[in-house]
């Protein structure tokens, strides 16, 4: 079983909608258990527990939220030295494009390469103009359509590489994907 | 007279046209003097003469092209130590949105402090959904509107910061301009 | 007069002790009024007040620490859009080489452009091997010596950089400046 | 057969040094084949031959030097959508601290994420004061000791990685090796 935690800290509620959108395209994967929390939901636990962490945030000042940061430097800070090889990835909502949240994603990989976990970007275009190579953005809420679309990959690629990598399924690897055709 | 390089690398011609809209930024307000050059065009003369530097470099592979590390690295590399306190700021053209522009901008002002000089954010919108806070960003050509006037405001700020720091002009203080009440 | 505030987190002491070192090189330069504060003491009055500002942060998880950004994120949040070119920069401690000090640096940078503050790094050694291209860093507390030759030339520079660009004061310029010579 | 390149940039010799030190850790796990390559010697059949990456690059002006981004960006810009997936992790030799090599890092690191590969950070400490978080690095050649004891941790690391990731060896799982207990 594929054991996936999607993370999210959310006030306005686009950050959230973008956080359910990965779920979604993470249980698009068969065999696909997903823990949908906000960070001021998940525990130690819930970290130990899984296979790969999709984590999204407002883009806040150009960084990760200070409550998406408490998660990892307090809440979470005793699992550090036991997640290593975890697999992570992004995704945040900025006010507006040039707002940051590419340096957002960036601030949540560097968190998770410190606990020692992988992080992936995705070489994928999900639509004319719109891509995700460093985690999944949007500008407010996330679009229909590529936007969208987006997030949707970002859980679905979670699941593969967990798939592939922890649990030696071959057939998840995205690259022979139908989708890769776009 | 405020002296500004607009300095840029391009192949598509999209990051030349964020320069050439970067220019008029510069140009709308009085007394000031641009040098509109590409990489292979500009000297460290340049560098040295100017009081502000606008960078735009495609988005290759997430981080400034090679020939614009190129010009920093060995053809301006001379000028390192001669042009502490200069004053910057950054754009980039991406092929898509997510694709690293923001990321690129970031590159760039790396390079720019490591060379001593200032670099400045940008905290206005130039349209719903559309801000510079790390410098110009476009999908593809800057598409007419929030995205290109976003670019014309970078050259304008930068012209603006300086006048106001470089040549004493108190009135060219942004907060004080019009264009902020948007 | 040269305002200048000092800003820093810490817990361990390491980084207010980088701190005072900041405040002592910006005291040094004549005309400097500092106030030393931390992120639990400093109001939105003494950001509004200051021409400049270097915050200081401890290495936590390869970012700014949690209080920190929830200084720039809450507490003085309704100063944004009212210091755009207040001079910033900045500085950490981190508790090992290769722990994150220099993309902490970062992360408060960034900060400051979102803001709309100009930022900047120094050239110059203050020692073999050590710099502080994008702000000062010290492993631990800062050492004897380079490391904390690092923070002292940090806060000079900082004034400087306030005399020369807010106060019209041209001999401030740092590279007609003694230091700069070793 | 646990696949790996090191791949550097060096023109002081100073990267060179830690390049092979990665090689002697990834060989330090059996069954491991390394290629040692410099950006002029590699391919893009080695980039396609291998699970995974190990690349540095010395710090020039705070990112990736040119010849390492030329790398990417051309001479092996068609296995781009082709690598997704290749594991991948970075080391820098600055000229001091402070200068940029973590920062180099995370430059070497954005480029693989834009590939589609997965890189990862390192928790352990290899001696009082000296870890790896976001790469190894070094100021001048690597120091014997801590920061050799770096550049080696990195090679194992990979190489374990690959070996649990890519050929589902779980007996190479980082956390229950010998070296974690320092």
């Amino acid at each position: 079983m594929n054991k996936i935690v999607v993370l999210y800290d959310s006030r306005s509620g686009n950050t959230k909608k973008m956080a359910k959108l990965v779920c979604d395209g993470a249980l698009s994967l068969s065999e696909t258990d997903v823990r949908f929390l906000s960070v001021s939901e998940a525990s130690a636990e819930d970290i130990l527990w899984c296979d790969g962490i999709a984590a999204g945030s407002p883009t806040y000042i150009g960084l990760v939220s200070a409550d998406m940061k408490v998660f990892w430097e307090r809440i979470i800070k005793k699992t550090w030295g036991k997640i290593d090889g975890k697999i992570g990835c992004a995704f945040s909502s900025s006010g507006g494009r040039g707002g940051g949240a590419e340096i957002v994603c960036q601030s949540i990989t560097t968190i998770m390469l410190n606990f020692g976990m992988l992080v992936f970007g995705i070489t994928d275009y999900t639509g004319p103009g719109q891509t995700l190579h460093y985690g999944a953005i949007a500008s407010g809420q996330p679009a229909e359509g590529a936007e969208s679309d987006a997030c949707v990959r970002l859980g679905r690629r979670l699941a593969e590489w967990v798939a592939f990598f922890c649990h030696g399924k071959k057939e998840a690897y995205p690259l022979i994907q139908e989708y890769k055709k776009k």
